[in-house]
């Protein structure tokens, strides 16, 4: 099949929505939030012009999970692979949808992902791309796809103005107000509950939090300029429903781009198997419900094999204390007709999500994920080079600060990828050394810090072209005695192997002989949980500048990433856009000190 | 007296802040809003390291009222005179304190300046630029300057969306909250009234809103984060107390840089002798209170000549109805010394604003300011060039736009000055002509538009070096009937003469020949009253591209402005700093068309 061009124009700007029935300002395009899907085939290229209709903001947009061989200037990440695109000007990312999967995009400049700048992205298989599970699901068996989020009422630049705060200025973001399915949620209105119910529900974990009659009945408060149906089909805060035929077998993909919140997706009555994470194929498994972490995807198989009517789907926040009440969407046997008005509440109660303190459930799930056996592709059988990771909670005269081996990532005004190709490294960023590899042998992760305090750098790793590099994310206590928090980490340009899981320290000694050689799952996005370690392993072999960080967007913002330098001697011969370095250095030309020109005395008797 | 440099660092940041005792998030300097003051010399230069700590906003910083002779790329206008300094970057502005008065500074990019970007910037006189009312204040006598503003709660992001939005999905930004007196109000708390007093006060236009009971009994609710004393001192919004000593003559400086809003500055007790306007001389006049539109500022006289005591200083909305309660302050008979807690409320009601719709009084007091006689400079007496600027709201595509002569303000990517520098105004802008500088003969002002449509553009005035230029402002009606709003037009990058005003059309036959030659003031802002016309002049002897606008925020950001581009032939000549050209085509080296390179395909096979 000849490869074909997706091509957009898309409008990155500020616009009024109420994703959760209260109207705020988010960054949308084209005028809605979320932004448009994208469905592209394996090998299309996928063509954006991206002109930012923002007042002042910079933007850049990361399209999550496309590795970007041979365009590493479009994946979107500010100061590291491309300039931030300044307010009045267009970018066009222009990139090969290089393998079928469920990807998504969101913005990576601040915090602009956690203002709504977000949508879908799926690559469908092709005849040379073709997906095993391909003939598991019924013809027009495809879902609309489910991206998940979390929203919070406070506007991201006071988010970041509390993280940055010094001593008690901080304000931690505390727990979203709700949880958005496809960008519609519903705080404490419409389907959500009322505050005597809130309350039980935190008892309790989940209660109902349904109310027939209550739907609608608060428009004016909640659903100011959209327009309401009875299930308020058009408003901007209405329920999601997944319409399904009895009998047939379905794709659900489902996607989370949340700031913080680890989700739990469980359809009443139903059962899910998972064929698919990250645009890699899994051995199927039966699942009840299905964890997601921020930066992961997944595509289930869903048999609708129940009697018609309508099912609930809940999803909930785990990992965290919840604060946040679940969200709702809806599995409807209907006629296959979308319109909502003849569409019947679920009977019931809607699901419960597993337990938030349940880790042990979260790590058998997370576990049970291997590569599927009749497309595995096992990773090369031994590594280059390894890098410790040690992900600690810290303070920096007076600030919070994530950082790894207590390093805490700054970037650079001049993005690292342009830096490289202009031979401006040693003046663009701290490129003295490489931050460290490892940490020292007597950290106790099990406890604080002993000595809190870290430092900010720019520094990279620099991996050589081919080389195949292994991991270790170790994560330890924070600064509060016994907890520790759980981190998914996304890796830019690649999938890896994830080689195996663990509790406490890493030890070579020990684990390395355990570890998964034979069937690991590819991903790009790989978790560690409180107290424990993950190992990963990916070869080197795309030229660019890729980040590697934390996915929880107020994690990353203090600072909880590292970035990979890879095959920096071919750097030079990329074929860089101009518009994509056109900042910093880069944009001075040649590397000029900030010296302005002296001024003029004024005029003498200058006319006024 | 040898000049000296005045320097300064500054990180321009998001900060956590309660200007009126609720908190937002505010654009702040150095943890602080308002921003520092800054106090120079006349002759003296001005350094500011400006280290833009804000995240993903570019952000400038114009110095109102300076004149930038020489230095035009420190005018600090985004998309005019320089680059927006992009986040992680540093700007230094320097440039000469051109003459002693009252000026301030403020963001000038988006709408930053309503985000709370500005502060205080005060010239005192030297030997050489003597102020010829100095000796008729104390020694000492020099007050704190009093910095006005206006506050919403609902954050400059959103205001822009609602700005921007189409058809029904158009929000005005509404009247502020609070008006701010340095940086400080109080929302419906602490000095504020209850909601019932509110009330009486929009029918009964200014009644006392003070209750000695209730001050700081809400703190949790209002002083978040603030310490607070009987009169709550450090709070963020604690009232300002101006000190005074009883028989002494005192130069309270004033200057307003609202959004919005025209405050009046009222005095319980006290007169006020008008001696400075926007850094000129004023021939003196006594008012009981002081009418300031955005972007002016005046210095006057204070005579402590009342029993000693406290007494009330009003500041209250005029032009528009009012909606938002009147900021006080205390002028303090105190022994100088600033701790509050002996302080003592002002017997008896704060006084009262004139009439928010007396727009004759508002005529009578702007009508007054006359230029000093012993110092006055007249004008040329005849132009060279003469531009009339139709002031109108339109509709473009369902939005709502400002015009002047049916065009609409746009501002493009390169700034205006980097354009004509680097020879790229060609493909920078729309070159091809300059905008109209006439509107047609049968054009009713006192009606609606009876085409109400307009274009945008980025086309510019361009003015040969020297010329002398008359501009007439021509008021005309809103889109809706009978009614005309109130515009302060500012020009950078010079002072102009005000030749007169009038109601209705203005017409050259009639008006021309009264017009003032003899003693108009000089300013750089002047008022166009509804319906009404203001004539101007000034001499184009500033090599440079400056702004000329309306200082009502919400209005320059829907277009009402226009660019005057003087001595282009000149520009090629002048010592930009690269630095303030590092954006758009200047960027980029040579104009180059946004064609990105094609992708690769996907690497054959790659590993992962």
């Amino acid at each position: 099949m000849a490869a074909a061009t997706v091509e957009v124009t898309w409008d990155v700007e500020y616009i009024l929505w109420a994703p959760d029935c209260q109207q705020r300002v988010m960054i949308g395009i084209n005028g809605r939030f979320p932004g448009p899907n994208i469905t592209a085939r394996a090998g299309d290229v996928i063509s954006v012009t991206m002109n930012n209709k923002m007042h002042t903001e910079g933007v850049v947009i990361h399209w999550h999970g496309i590795r970007q061989f041979g365009t590493p200037w479009a994946d979107g990440t500010a100061s590291i692979s491309q300039c931030a695109v300044n307010p009045g000007e267009t970018f066009i990312y222009k990139f090969v949808a290089d393998k079928p999967g469920t990807y998504f995009y969101h913005g990576h400049f601040g915090m602009q992902r956690a203002a709504g700048l977000y949508g879908s992205l799926i690559v469908l298989d092709s005849p040379e791309q073709p997906e095993p599970f391909r003939h598991q699901y019924d013809d027009g068996g495809e879902l609309p796809m489910m991206l998940l989020s979390d929203w919070w009422h406070q506007n991201v630049y006071a988010q970041a103005a509390g993280l940055d705060g010094k001593d008690r200025h901080f304000e931690w973001i505390g727990e979203p107000q709700t949880i958005l399915i496809n960008g519609r949620g519903q705080f404490e209105c419409t389907l959500g509950p009322t505050r005597k119910s809130f309350e039980k529900l935190l008892n309790e974990n989940v209660e109902t939090c349904v109310d027939d009659q209550k739907m609608c009945s608060d428009q004016e408060k909640c659903l100011r300029r959209s327009e309401c149906g009875p299930y308020c089909p058009r408003s901007q805060c209405a329920p999601v429903v997944f319409n399904v035929e009895q009998g047939k077998t379905y794709r659900l993909r489902i996607a989370s781009t949340t700031s913080l919140s680890l989700l739990n997706v469980k359809i009443q009555g139903h059962k899910m198997t998972v064929v698919e994470a990250d645009g890699n194929h899994v051995e199927p498994f039966v699942v009840d419900d299905i964890d997601i972490y921020s930066g992961e995807s997944y595509s289930v198989l869903l048999k609708a094999d129940q009697k018609p009517a309508s099912y609930w789907i809940s999803v909930g926040v785990r990992g965290r204390h919840p604060k946040t009440v679940p969200a709702l969407a809806i599995l409807s046997y209907g006629n296959g007709n979308a319109a909502a008005p003849s569409l019947q509440l679920p009977a019931g109660e809607p699901p419960v999500t597993p337990a938030w303190n349940d880790t042990q459930r979260s790590k058998a799930f997370t576990y049970s994920i291997r590569a599927r056996k009749d497309t595995n592709q096992p990773p090369p059988a031994a590594a280059d080079r390894q890098i410790f990771l040690l992900n600690t909670q810290n303070l920096m005269d007076g600030r919070y600060r994530w950082s790894i081996n207590n390093v805490s990532l700054t970037l650079p005004a001049t993005p690292y990828l342009g830096a490289f190709h202009h031979g401006l490294q040693d003046s663009a960023f701290d490129a003295s050394g490489e931050p460290p590899a490892a940490f020292p042998e007597d950290y106790d992760v099990m406890r604080p810090p002993a000595n809190n305090a870290t430092t900010a750098s720019d520094r990279v790793f620099r991996l050589r072209h081919g080389a195949v590099v292994d991991v270790v994310l170790q994560n330890a206590n924070m600064l509060r005695e016994e907890v520790s928090e759980t981190h998914p980490w996304h890796l830019h340009g690649h999938d890896f192997w994830v080689l195996g899981y663990g509790d406490g320290r890493y030890d070579p000694a020990a684990h390395a002989a355990g570890l998964n050689a034979a069937d690991p799952p590819l991903r790009n996005t790989a978790v560690v949980f409180p107290h424990g370690w993950t190992a990963l392993r990916f070869v080197a072999n795309n030229t660019g500048a890729w980040a590697f960080h934390c996915h929880i967007e107020p994690h990353l913002h203090m600072g909880m990433g590292v970035v990979f330098i890879e095959g920096e001697d071919r750097m030079h011969e990329l074929d860089v856009p101009k518009d994509a370095m056109a900042c910093g250095l880069v944009a001075r030309t040649a590397a000029t000190p900030l010296t302005p020109a002296t001024p003029l005395p004024p005029s003498p008797a200058p006319a006024p």
